[in-house]
């Protein structure tokens, strides 16, 4: 409902439409369609049947409506598998019966989150590859470039500008790493009603097995309807990532105050502008990421408070994950992909550095500044 | 972009629209055509241009293109007051200059933010006082009869339901008691660049109030761009109101375990229904308050972390409030638009209540509890 | 167990005492003894078993050993109740087996934790005070005081200083009122094994009150074991208040950068050294607000997260609160108590203020700023 | 200060004194000592000025008055690199004038809150290693025993208790797993004033590695004072740890309502008692473990939201960790303690869980719950 300051101004359109109600619709659809074809394949039912269900998954319903019947059923399962076995009843109630045959509500609902989180993930990934291909570069440029180092907000001793970025860089690197052992958590869910997977006259492992297959999703050991950790841990690497991102943007704000003046976000036509003072360059970049830094942290810790739910499927905890998970991983991607270009093209006012470290009168002693870059760089380049 | 896990699962259409885009662009337009009302009737700009900024303001813009160019520009205003320019710049050039006078870019955006929050408040109000009534009535009609209490989850000692949903009703009317002292905070914003009031002429004081009482909006005794403690005391207003009512949920779904069965939600078409389960009965009103209950105290924490926002304006923290609290109205206002009516039609088993005390064996003494239930009530009308 | 970085770190030995053992302790001898004369005084006891069982409340048990039995017990009044009877046992069998008569454990853990809250509210009260009456003179010496304002951390239009400190004074004072009109919360509780009063034989309203009286404390309507709104409203307020005094350390600390350098923490003996750095002079007072600002947003989101607890009495909810609650005392009371010197001894370098203001190059109208700041310390002062 | 309501009530003994203020004096003593041992070894200062600086750093100064000094510094290395100079100065002033040559006041504290951790991970792993035995063996003993599946709080199908508890043994593998490798983040700091690793004379790489060999924690590959996002893996891990356990702690507390009267925790003389109720038989074991899943995801949050720490050494925002790192561990170390025994003891009630289930009229039929189980135990013990 709300793009001007909820989604749009937080995140971007790719991920946005990554968790938009099309998406999840269409993953929704493929897990009807999928979950029939491989009760196909391991013999449960007839193949024409399959197909026919395939075909009922093909046209989008419509949003509103779906969106008002979930609503009032308490879940999306409910109204989706109404409407579709309306699109059978016709010509296949064979088929129409067979739908959803050994699923819950919660296997539709966590299959299509983690099909929608699998494209998250992607989406995270190759934007955090590029700010760290971008912090590599800048490190790599200013290795050497003295600076005034500065702790508790006062300036202290010299250190090189790439010291510091190394440390940007390092930190979003391990950020990244967090995150892909993580998305080990993106599995396929499929336990039927209570997740002892009965209903599936013996087959169940084979048809998750299958079903795991078609959708491209890892088959879990066993079904997770109550057990979330692995969400938990997801959702706080995304906030830890998102944290790291907004530890560059707090530096470089900090960096570009008037009185400072050593480094800025590149000058974009269009951004940065104030709308009473046409003299200001403000750091809209490094705002994006600073919000999504403070908001990020309690929208994981909602996850993880919501670990304890009841036993076989909870009430009222799962629930709360999905809107939450997509707003994390919306607000991770803004945050990264307004910082990737704001240090691609960071203007680094090197006289200023100067000027202002001899300013402090803290000598010019880097100590093992060079070397710790390098440290840092060949470490990041073994772990690849 | 995600009505089906996240907008409509988890709130009402009226609040969905009260934080709608096009409501937000409506206060926009109000709070631009009312400054320049306002400052000609101060007599510092014609009536004429006042008219025509006036007339500028009453089409709303395409929304998915003004959100793009916000997203870029870092800020709503700047395109937004580009747009408006625009219109004006054929036929009154002069007015376009005039546009947003003395203004920056959060005047804007906190003014458009209260306005919403005045009508997010207003059925925040309504909502609550429909459950109060549910609740008080629940509560006389139950006022003597016998049930077992439990504490730590164990049976205890004999109490009577109407105890029960007095503290329930006492719960909600003084949640709702701290969300109307702190709806104060819903004020105006008006203090230019710096929130110095400069360029106002020196009739900025005037300029405040008869904006302040064109939009409705009390007029704040100075600019409080930098000083968030009120929101961060409406957020967690409304965060309480919402745990209140999550206590209504938590209790009516355990009193609604099979083994229990005390209670129940009441029986609606289409509600609570199992996808995979005909004999199941959700607690589906219950799931949608619970689920409210575990995300809007850390939406609320989002607000007070922000509030040690920099100098005049800070950067990211009041950029993230806008999304937090729409969030906090619509989980709020959800939440007791799903709990009203399972209390106005709560099935209520007293004969099971009868026989889950008479199982337990700790006698039928009730204790004090009419006399309380009696307590709760005067006071309660005597607060109103 | 830890001073070293927690308790002595982060708070004053005032507030530390209040929230110790020894005050907790001593809150809930004077439970059991002002329960016993209550009763006496109530006619339900003779009034020398109350006395009897107030002689054996005299004494303060040994706090390692109550500390070990209560953890294995799952609550303090069990094992202090037991030693209180075998105190009496010899002597006063009959006292012996009145003690602690209609109340449950619950009701001893509340009604001391308000007894030590009350002690806390009127430290932070009087600390919040001296605070505001150091923003109150800072602000009247620097109302005209040309600066530059900031905004998004980049340089904006002028302003004064004492428009800035302004902005500080009535952050803390609303936060100051909303944490008095809060305390409402620190009630009696007293409610009987499940909350009906049951088992003080028909004059329980008499009792509570009597006891009420006793301790000092305000009776409630009704119990509320399971109604804990008004502990989250207090937490708020907490947390809330530390945020109004971490955004005065957050902007004081951007003040005293070195390159802005135009306000300064008072120098101190032996404060804001580095143990490195000789030259250095860190913002010490600033670092322990700002650390407090942190982490109470955290503390007073969780007692607003367990609000949803369980029937009569809830498992797990209410026993985290005690420990939380005291942390947001400590921890607003050393943000406070570390602010007060920093605003009464601040340094302000008005030269370095003109000059940084001159260097920005924006002329120097500070518009309103005079009026503003006449404006809020007539509203302050009427307020009062 | 508090160990009635805080420490002891949620903690091991073990656990605080891993955290205690002697075991963090005497980490900080031994990062003094190693330091100058390693300079030694490197040649950088003389091995008796080493020895002089280890043997100032065995007795254990009074901890009250350097918490007040460390509290008034700000920090704690100030007051105690003070009187170990004191303590050199009469016969040793060149080795006073060596000590703590080349760090700085985060050096210490982040090295001995990491050796502090080390011994806590240990306790961690022991005695979630212990629940995990205790799990596997409860769900080995009930793989085949039916009982009533329950989703949304309300009867659904059959399943056997051992597919409920793999599913508890699943979560908590996974969290420990999780946990070991968020256990990297436990390294040496040493980076000296602004991390440069200045003030070592060239050989400071050398100085590291053997002072991390001395304290036997792994050097990292540059110092990460402002670079926290392991030290949120960390905390984030022991969250998602104590929910995981916490989810057990629900789910045995609602099996044990007297209504539905399934499993409950073992008998303990003295624990679970009630004040006021001799019948009640409350979880207290359960208690502990939701009060520690209801604060930790806060207290994890707390470092997420910590992150963004300013330029070289962060104000506010290092200073914030230690507190709330240690009530992590100490409230995960409560938790698994307090669920291990009653895993170890739980009593379980095989017919009441089949009269459930016939009351419940859904069948006999627990689908493939023993093939899940068998798969869970199956994968666990490959991950061994």
């Amino acid at each position: 409902m709300s793009r001007l300051i909820r989604d749009r101004a937080g995140s971007t359109d790719a991920m946005l439409a990554a968790f938009g109600d099309e998406a999840l619709l269409r993953a929704a659809l493929r897990f009807e369609a999928g979950l029939a074809r491989a009760q196909a394949e391991a013999g449960l039912i007839a193949a024409e049947d399959a197909e026919a269900i395939a075909a009922a998954c093909v046209d989008l319903p419509d949003i509103e409506d779906l969106a008002d019947a979930a609503a009032h059923a308490g879940t999306l399962a409910i109204p989706l598998v109404t409407l579709l076995r309306e699109r059978l009843a016709a010509n296949s109630p064979r088929a129409a019966a067979l739908l959803h045959k050994g699923a819950t509500s919660q296997d539709l609902a966590d299959t299509a989150l983690m099909l929608q989180a699998r494209t998250g993930a992607a989406l995270i990934r190759a934007e955090t590859e590029r700010l760290v291909s971008a912090l590599t570069a800048l490190t790599r440029a200013h290795a050497a470039t003295p600076m005034l180092g500065r702790t508790l907000l006062q300036g202290a001793l010299p250190i090189t500008f790439g010291l510091k970025t190394a440390g940007w860089l390092q930190g979003v690197a391990g950020a990244l790493a967090r995150f892909e052992a993580e998305t080990v958590a993106i599995q396929l869910q499929l336990g039927g009603a209570t997740g002892s997977l009965a209903g599936l006259d013996g087959k169940a492992i084979e048809v998750a097995e299958r079903l795991a297959a078609i959708l491209g999703l890892p088959a879990p050991v066993t079904p997770w309807h109550a057990r979330r950790e692995g969400l938990a841990g997801l959702a706080s690497a995304l906030a830890i990532l998102t944290g790291a991102v907004g530890k560059i943007a707090g530096d470089i704000a900090l960096l570009a105050q008037n009185e400072v003046a050593e480094a800025f976000e590149p000058r974009v036509a269009g951004r940065g502008g104030s709308s009473a003072m046409a003299h200001k360059r403000n750091p809209t970049g490094c705002q994006t990421a600073l919000t999504a830094a403070i908001r990020a942290p309690h929208l994981a810790a909602t996850i993880v408070s919501a670990l304890p739910q009841q036993h076989e499927r909870g009430l009222g905890g799962w629930q709360a994950e999905g809107a939450v998970l997509a707003d994390l991983f919306q607000l991770a991607h803004g945050a990264l992909a307004a910082m990737a270009p704001v240090i691609e093209g960071l203007e680094v006012d090197t006289a200023r550095m100067a000027a202002n470290l001899a300013a402090a009168g803290v000598g010019t002693d880097t100590g093992e500044s060079q070397t710790l870059v390098a440290r840092a760089l060949a470490s990041l380049e073994k772990d690849r």
